[in-house]
């Protein structure tokens, strides 16, 4: 699909009246990123075709490469590392800027890991026989071009390029600042396997050279770039997802919630919240909220947050968990009162919300009223409560009696992981190698023609 | 999903910082549809839980209450035509205008076709055991809230209402402005029904009150309605797109494509032709462009331009086309020079641009460089060329050796279409009740955590 001319015209309209809010686009970056664009999907078209043999030589390629030449790259990213020490980056994110030779290694077994999984491209979806004879099937197919924005972690650009090559896309990414040599560095040497088997480097392209320019640009470009998932921080995502006028894929924000019923098994219950809040506390699918049914409180709240207070989890308590909790005389519990604001955080931090409710339905309403729509969990024996949760809450994943923490591509089987998305449309919930597809509809006649 | 204050304030900032370019947000109507979006969702989350026979009798009443008050529609619908006539409105669209008994009628009897289709609500798209037990499903689910801005077609809001309620989704539309009267008394009937079992009439809304505003609103909406589809001329989808902060699916424009290879029978290709371009012109699946492999140019233009001219086609040739057709000696045929701007136009009427290219490749390039990717044909006896067609050409549906008329939720099998979508996220080509759905991912556990 092109609409050159006429989108080109449109943005540049835009710009005229004064672009829109947030992102005004710079119209030569522009055109250079559509044509960039354009310049992927011509290259894309050859490996939209591809086998599946041939789509994992050509990753397998690029992982011996990475792992030839890991010094090219782990030389560029020491002068990032020390670029972003000396700007004063904290430690966690220098520790996600890292990209020495054993993390190249390691990625480079990710793009291995990503040769060894099944081919989305060309799965028949759908198929059947029309009354006048056509024979119609939906057919699996790539994107196109999948444009990517994301923070300064280099192993997403690799990451991010073996899906595109294994599901038969393009990629144009937007890598943090802070990551800018060590990408280029990446890219070099996938862009050289690219040309060794025929393609333009410019399959797997970037716009860091435009900076923020270029991030702009990727947003405008409807009809270039086929769909666009930020990853990321909460900031950065719904950034993109409000200035995008290419269809994005919302990825990430978690503010997750446990329920436990009436009814639950009280020990699953705290295992399974000390699993959810704890095991990994920066990640969209730790839990951030319990809300505990008025029938156990009293018993379960004491049990609950002495475990987690010795986690060291700093409790955001209603007044009825407070009185409960209280009541209960556990040694060193961290108590501060829920604000209206703590229903709606997102803490990636030790701290978890917590709330009395009245019944089932109480905690789904809380939970849809709330909730970021990523996964919640309901812990409890009873069937119709079971079913209530499972039938109304209005998330990605909802999980009976288990940790939210499994919500990840890899725990579900996909192999790898796009990201999980918090959107309804196209794809919910983890996304894997599939989910970078779209279809394509064929149907085969003998001369029919419409009554 | 509620992101309520936030998004709300997100919304504000933009305006106080300008707003966008095009749509200004009005804050007062903003609030009032982001209030009605809510109710409209509390509403549905009773229908999201229903049971197909319980959606079924609704419906059937839905249908029952336009026929026994097809008058006060009807009645409505004269006072707009009124209206439109004085204001000069043309003869085609006043057409489309035209809601009277026959054609309350006819809608509520496609009300009652909605309740024999199939419910696509609770089918488990994909399910499996994990490693660790949980028992895993994805499961189809209506959206929540889907908007609709389409023109002054009056059986459109009774369309969408039905397929709306049948997928278990609350709506919310805004109809052309000449359609208000007739809008808002078929509403009303909707509105009683609803209210007789029980629901909100607000389940489906309308914000035709706040005239553009509305349309402005809906647009801005993001994480209030879930998903926006325009339906009606490209001005009006291609408006959308640009605007909305809520995803939106793209449908309708069609410059759809016939090639006529070397190894063609040249009579189907005649009659595909004939049927393509003239079977109904205003549509998005009637063909636009042909295209001519070389070899058989010289046999097969003058065939079906003479074809062509009968049922009075204007062809606009490029120099080749028109000397072979020129040669052939054909008595009537109107030809006119393509111009550039002819290959990327979709006339909707007796037009038809005609172009001999070199090869299939060829033919390819160039439908993949002004397509809007709705519904391109090849017809050919060649194994290798059609493969290479389907396999390359980027659009929604490909057709061998059979009309682009095809492309159409009802041949499909789908019973009722939403539109014909031309994007490639989430749904591709004919969108029937399944893709008004999105999944949501249940996993039954026995207390399982991860390690």
């Amino acid at each position: 699909m092109a609409v050159t001319a006429q989108q080109q015209e449109s943005a540049a309209t835009r710009q005229a009246a004064g672009g829109n809010d947030v992102s005004t686009v710079d119209a030569t970056v522009f055109k250079a990123v559509c044509d960039m664009a354009q310049r992927a999907r011509e290259a894309q078209h050859r490996l939209a075709a591809a086998d599946a043999a041939h789509k994992n030589a050509l990753l397998l390629a690029i992982a011996d490469a990475l792992d030839h030449r890991a010094d090219e790259i782990a030389g560029a990213n020491e002068l990032d590392m020390q670029a972003a020490f000396d700007a004063g980056m904290d430690a966690g994110k220098l520790d996600r800027l890292k990209f020495d030779v054993t993390r190249v290694a390691a990625a480079a077994q990710g793009v291995r890991n990503v040769a060894s999984l099944a081919d989305p491209v060309g799965e028949i979806v759908r198929g059947y026989t029309l009354e006048n004879g056509v024979k119609l099937q939906q057919v699996r197919v790539p994107f196109g071009v999948v444009g990517m924005i994301y923070e300064a972690r280099p192993n997403v650009t690799v990451d991010v390029a073996s899906l595109c090559i294994k599901s038969g896309n393009a990629a144009m990414l937007r890598g943090g600042h802070a990551a800018e040599r060590t990408n280029a560095a990446t890219l070099a040497i996938i862009g050289d396997v690219l040309e060794s088997f025929g393609y333009d480097r410019g399959l797997v392209a970037t716009v860091d050279q435009y900076g923020r320019a270029g991030a702009t640009a990727l947003m405008e470009a409807r009809g270039f770039v086929d769909v666009l998932v930020p990853r990321g921080g909460a900031g950065l995502i719904q950034s993109v997802v409000r200035n995008s006028r290419v269809p994005v894929i919302e990825t990430g924000a978690g503010n997750v919630h446990i329920y436990v019923d009436a009814t639950a098994n009280l020990d699953d219950a705290v295992r399974i919240v000390i699993n959810a809040k704890t095991q990994r506390i920066g990640v969209c699918n730790a839990a951030e909220k319990l809300l505990v049914h008025r029938d156990v409180a009293a018993t379960f709240l004491p049990m609950v947050a002495s475990a987690l207070s010795q986690a060291d989890v700093v409790l955001h308590v209603d007044p009825v968990s407070r009185a409960l909790i209280e009541a209960g005389g556990i040694e060193g519990v961290q108590l501060v009162d829920a604000t209206v604001a703590d229903w709606d955080t997102e803490y990636l931090s030790l701290d978890m919300g917590v709330l009395v409710v009245d019944s089932v339905d109480d905690a789904i309403a809380h939970i849809n009223r709330h909730s970021t729509g990523h996964t919640e969990s309901i812990i409890s024996e009873d069937y119709r409560s079971i079913d209530a949760f499972t039938s109304r809450i209005d998330s990605a994943v909802v999980m009976v009696n288990a940790s939210t923490r499994f919500t990840d591509g890899g725990v579900f089987g996909f192999g790898a992981e796009l990201g999980i998305s918090t959107q309804k449309m196209h794809a919910r919930g983890p996304m894997g190698l599939s989910e970078m597809t779209t279809t394509k509809w064929i149907g085969y006649g003998m001369g029919q023609v419409r009554a």
